[in-house]
């Protein structure tokens, strides 16, 4: 692991760090920010799944959590969303290849060996940020935006008993229903649709739902609401009786000024789960 | 003037717009944050005039201030740094030119006659934003990062009664006296230095002083310390018995990390200045 950057911040330390990830066969880079806490043991983790476009720093510097994570002493992650590098395949479009991994291991070339960001997460980084951080892996939640929430939720639902909240601001809901899934799930994961039930909230929700509380928001002028489909998780969850808090607030959009203004919410709401 | 675009924030609504600005003699763009009060009628005005590279945005989606603002009521005015456009002159530096006006009126070619960064923040984008925005012109304050700071600091001494309070960001203090400004004092205002002295805080400050509270917080590992020369400033408020509290923040460095961690103080601090 290198360090790339190390700022002080809210009286931690916000840092970037690259690394060799074994699943995604190349270099990665994240973000993370450790609160004063962590001077003196470890602390509970939230992280953060960032969506399409975005690398490790967008929400580093664009979401304005560490301020409220120091206040609860709670460290954050922030994971890029793709492989990256010069072996690596990569599409025109902004939705799909780098910067577009969707949080799935992909079986279809050319995305097949590296886009492998299910394992990347949830095992690669895992294994290094628990071995070199003072961080507490029995005390872990989950949060994320856009595609980010399709990958905080998804994960959630799957690593079942890993986390002990999981929330999103504005997720993919629905991306076997969506064009914000199906053209990725087919690049990825192939043409057989057995194989993308596993990697959509709605269905999940709807198989097996989480064992924690769940916190989502949404924007009423979200621009890609639409693709989003809210409704559809919103109607899983309350058939399945999960609990769930979700709202949609009136007026907001799709972008990092509606992300920030509820990051308050978010991160108290975890803080509740993880030091319950 | 146009509409760029206007994003839901805290309550409130983030705008970026753009306009000709006389002055420049070019279209510039601005951020502005209206929190819900403006809504109801005029509320007051923060300036957060930014830092060397910086355009409208930097602060504006990096400095996490719209959630403190919308709590006390008070809008945000996020100027740009300097003209842009095909028809301005600019330097391969990043600290001379397009992004690095040093908020002074050019008299030297090639800088002169865009660079008018002065009259742009203290009439052009002054009259306008009064004109078009529900903003209280009697309940101003100013702040800023680095070359910001220096702008601020010396803004609000020069325009004395019009700001309630002034805080800075790792300013630059002593310009006159820095790498950082003197090159630039000497491109945009020639070489006669009897030119140069109502540009500089620390001058400014042992000549006239300001009529108001101050605000400085500088890190103690600001890798850009020496051309700041905090301590200049220090000295001569000191000297003036000028009313200022001048913080040295341990650890913290010259990036927006810092800045956003000592965000809300300064809000604070200029919503007591603002609602006396």
């Amino acid at each position: 692991m290198e360090t790339i950057s190390e700022n002080a911040c809210f009286g931690g330390v916000q840092g970037v760090y690259s690394h060799r990830s074994d699943s995604c066969d190349c270099d990665m880079t994240f973000g993370l920010f450790l609160p004063e806490e962590a001077q003196h043991g470890p602390v509970p983790v939230l992280w953060f799944l960032s969506g399409l476009t975005c690398t490790h720093e967008n929400a580093m510097v664009k979401a304005a959590a560490q301020g409220w994570a120091a206040e609860q002493g709670i460290a954050l992650i922030f994971p890029d969303t793709s492989p990256r590098g010069e072996g690596v395949a990569d599409d025109e479009a902004f939705d799909l290849g780098q910067g577009a991994g969707f949080y799935v291991n992909a079986t279809q070339k050319p995305w097949a060996p590296h886009f492998q960001m299910y394992d990347y997460i949830t095992k690669d980084l895992t294994d290094l940020v628990f071995e070199k951080f003072p961080l507490d892996a029995s005390r872990q939640a989950i949060t994320g935006h856009s595609m980010g929430g399709h990958g905080a939720l998804t994960i959630a639902m799957r690593e079942a008993g890993r986390f002990a909240s999981v929330s999103a601001f504005s997720p993919i809901c629905n991306p076997t229903g969506s064009d914000w899934g199906r053209k990725q799930f087919e690049a990825y994961l192939g043409s057989d649709k057995a194989k993308w039930v596993g990697h959509d909230a709605s269905l999940l929700m709807a198989d097996r739902g989480f064992d924690g509380p769940i916190l989502i928001d949404t924007g009423t002028k979200d621009q890609f609401i639409d693709l989003l489909k809210p409704e559809t998780l919103a109607q899983a969850a309350a058939a399945k009786r999960q609990q769930i808090i979700f709202r949609m607030q009136p007026g907001y959009d799709h972008s990092y000024f509606f992300v920030s203004t509820f990051m308050e919410d978010h991160i108290s709401f975890h803080a509740e789960a993880l030091y319950a």
